[in-house]
């Protein structure tokens, strides 16, 4: 595997409202979409810098994974994921675990804006949560 | 200010040597360039995946921010800063004081790759240790 290029990072934030409000005022981005991802329990807003965007994930519910990350985190909103675009998730996923990586995704499943999302587990990934993903 | 791209993802870590091999046997970058950045007591290895740049740094002394970044985070690496490059810095930075942001650079210093770089407090942009970069 070797990933084409980083796809997202994403952040996970307490308030979507107002981390948009800094990514736009502060930073100078543009946020071009608001998405909501049932199944993973977050509301996402999107962002554009060059090539890369930039995820923010706030919970939609106590027992999404975000929540449980911001609450380990002292309450507050950080650094959550780096996903990395490759061509095809299932064949990477399967490559990496061939490798020894522990997977939390062991078939690519749908994320926001329609990719083919695939996660590794931060305990084989040297503490970074992996995404890999492609369309 | 408007950033033009993500320069790079700064990544903690351990152990230099294991986190290369990792990065380059599982997934599948290639380390360019090894770098001692002295005053900021880490060792770094750079890899390129399109047009952002991965830093892994590893403290050198148990002074070193990445040094109490990995002790508060449980003796284990992690994404540790976000990297926008500017067209200039010290005016992004003095920009995004106006606004309100602490910052952790009031100037612009020299950093890996012989960039100028300043970072903006955690604490003022919703958790995510940002620095801002201009060759």
């Amino acid at each position: 595997m070797t990933p084409t290029h980083v796809e997202h990072i994403g952040i996970a934030v307490t308030n979507l409202d107002e981390a948009i409000r800094y990514w736009e005022d502060v930073m100078g981005l543009k946020c071009y979409a608001i998405e909501e991802v049932t199944d993973q329990k977050v509301k996402t807003a999107f962002f554009k810098c060059g090539d890369v965007k930039i995820e923010l994930l706030e919970p939609t519910s106590p027992e999404s994974t975000i929540a449980t990350f911001i609450e380990k985190n002292g309450g507050k909103g950080g650094m959550h994921h780096i996903a990395f675009a490759v061509d095809n998730t299932d064949s990477a996923l399967a490559e990496t675990a061939e490798k020894g990586v522990r997977l939390i995704d062991k078939q690519s499943r749908r994320g926001a804006e329609g990719l083919n999302i695939g996660f590794l587990h931060p305990k084989s990934t040297l503490g970074v949560l992996t995404e890999l993903c492609c369309k």
